[in-house]
């Protein structure tokens, strides 16, 4: 007999979980395990929302277990770490990211690519080795093998540093993949939310030129002026698109609706390389032609190993990227949902649950 | 006025070529320039029948001009070279490919790619630099800039040679390029006809091991023992496939008919690579969780440059590699190609044009 999400552990917790399928959140009374020898538990000070979180409290994906507690861009202080834990000590910045476990014995674990370990344990929403389910970050605190902690720069502000643990490794571990991270290569970044907005920094301080393509002609201002974009696109807007034919080395997708693939084929040279990091339910038209005669290639890519994570975050800290956010209290949460299925943010909300998330 | 093509050069020359799209072949006279500096004339022996030719003789793809002389995987003996010619003499064993120009001052020409240069010109049905009409190798002799001119190895037979000028290095660049060559990795091939069969020839010289997939069962025995294919899956069948899931490095995808890449996908390890070399008419279901997922990617490739042309029939040569082929008299063309429609070839025609072209 398994025992209630509140009694099964020894810790009490405490965050904001759907129950059903409508996706509304509440507060919701769990527990936590002990620290285990290998293991970091943190106070929870900032929760990033992620589009993905939306999904999955809607049961979206079909792969939703209730009650459901998202947030998988958590960061915050340590506050006890386990006698074999080597890399944390009390009081350090800390955060977890999509992921808090996988075998270990794998290929992929093996060479840092845990994120596609087919055992791999998510921060939320999926069952830890133990046979209990996960909760993710928007609770008042965590706990994580070391292995899935990364260690917060010390310059980086909390708030707009949480998203990176998704977004920002989302996007620059297939720029490091695909090796579109060149001085002087030419990147289309498209769509420009919480992904495609963290793309554009990351790709600026590679020092590439970046081009934002996107639906919407409202976004080219702050696409140029308040990130730093060198060009802006309107996808649909074929004069525009034609000017821009064999232009870009790579093009990193960060939208997950259907949409046409070939505007964006034709605007990479010979050798160009389209990245996918959305999702979109349904399969995408694909014409072979294009990818024949420029030797092209559509590729995709899923978060990014705890390794490429801590890398990405030290970047991040040295050329000062952080995201650009809403910071929203803890009793906005069902609004900033209804947000953002809107797409209304900038770029992505944050949850100050550090000085918002009281027990009911 | 542009003069016919039987009086625009100075040299007669003799071919069969189609005259409208019937696509059917008879008899052609028409001329070719006189040997320039930098030219190499060669009479020609043999030429493969190439599933291109099939498709332009019918103008398949909208881009035919008659009358058509198809061939591009032409092999004879050197007759005549200009005064500039370095790498070749008289009596030399020498081919030509897909291409005879391109710009040569583009980024692609001076990197070896003159198969991605824009202004590359085919073999046939092309424009020359003159402004006269290109055509192929269903013809008593050949002429082309040296830099087009393959050399065959000496221990190559020179009627299973003449296929690799195609269906050779267009299998073999896209295993170098996406770096499916080495030893120990596993590759599939989709599709066992012309392409296919020299794929999966330079994959086990590679050192690889090779499924062939297919949806014809009745190929699995030849597949195996006569190929040298260690597996044989048939795509259609959900049991067998599987039984290999996530078992491929990369696949090469011969296919040009519209066929479901799912199943396929699935195939892939993490970071595996799907290339096609063969160009359905309309756009596949790409579906982009399976991208996502495993960091897969799908990918194209175009023939290759006449360097990796050169390289791709010198390893050839070393691991005695030719294609199948059935050889045909000139006069038996037109049922070939009602045969290669039912893909009733082992597995590549080749017309003896030495011995059997003869001027009416």
């Amino acid at each position: 007999m398994s025992k209630s999400p509140e009694e099964e552990h020894p810790r009490k917790a405490f965050g904001w979980a759907a129950r059903d399928s409508s996706g509304v959140l509440s507060p919701f009374k769990f527990s936590r395990r002990a620290t285990g020898e290998e293991d970091v538990t943190f106070k929870v000070l900032y929760c990033g929302i992620c589009h993905s979180d939306l999904h999955s409290i809607k049961n979206e994906w079909g792969l939703s277990t209730y009650p459901l507690l998202p947030g998988h861009e958590v960061v915050g202080v340590v506050t006890e770490v386990g006698s074999k834990v080597t890399k944390f000590k009390v009081g350090d910045k800390v955060g977890v990211g999509c992921m808090v476990g996988a075998c270990h014995s794998c290929d992929h674990c093996k060479n840092d690519l845990e994120n596609y370990c087919p055992k791999s344990i998510q921060t939320y929403n999926s069952t830890y080795h133990d046979g209990t389910r996960t909760y993710g970050g928007y609770s008042d605190f965590m706990i994580a093998n070391e292995r899935y902690i990364v260690r917060m720069p010390e310059n980086m502000p909390l708030d707009g540093g949480a998203p990176l643990l998704c977004a920002g490794i989302t996007v620059y571990s297939p720029m490091k993949y695909y090796g579109l991270c060149s001085p002087g290569m030419h990147l289309g970044v498209v769509g420009l939310g919480g992904l495609g907005h963290v793309a554009v920094k990351f790709a600026k301080a590679f020092g590439m030129k970046v081009t934002v393509i996107s639906t919407s002609p409202a976004k080219k201002q702050e696409a140029l002026e308040r990130l730093g974009a060198d060009d802006f696109l309107v996808s649909r807007d074929q004069g525009q698109i034609q000017t821009a034919i064999g232009t870009m080395d790579g093009i990193i997708d960060t939208v997950s609706a259907e949409h046409p693939l070939l505007p964006l084929m034709v605007l990479l040279k010979t050798n160009g390389k389209l990245v996918m990091v959305g999702a979109p339910n349904r399969p995408l038209d694909l014409p072979v032609f294009p990818l024949l005669m420029g030797r092209k290639m559509v590729g995709g890519s899923l978060i990014g190993g705890l390794k490429e994570t801590q890398e990405m975050i030290d970047f991040a800290g040295k050329h000062s990227i952080t995201a650009d956010i809403e910071l929203i209290p803890i009793d906005y949460l069902n609004t900033a949902m209804e947000r953002l299925v809107k797409a209304d943010v900038k770029y992505r909300f944050v949850i100050d649950i550090g000085n918002t998330l009281t027990p009911a």
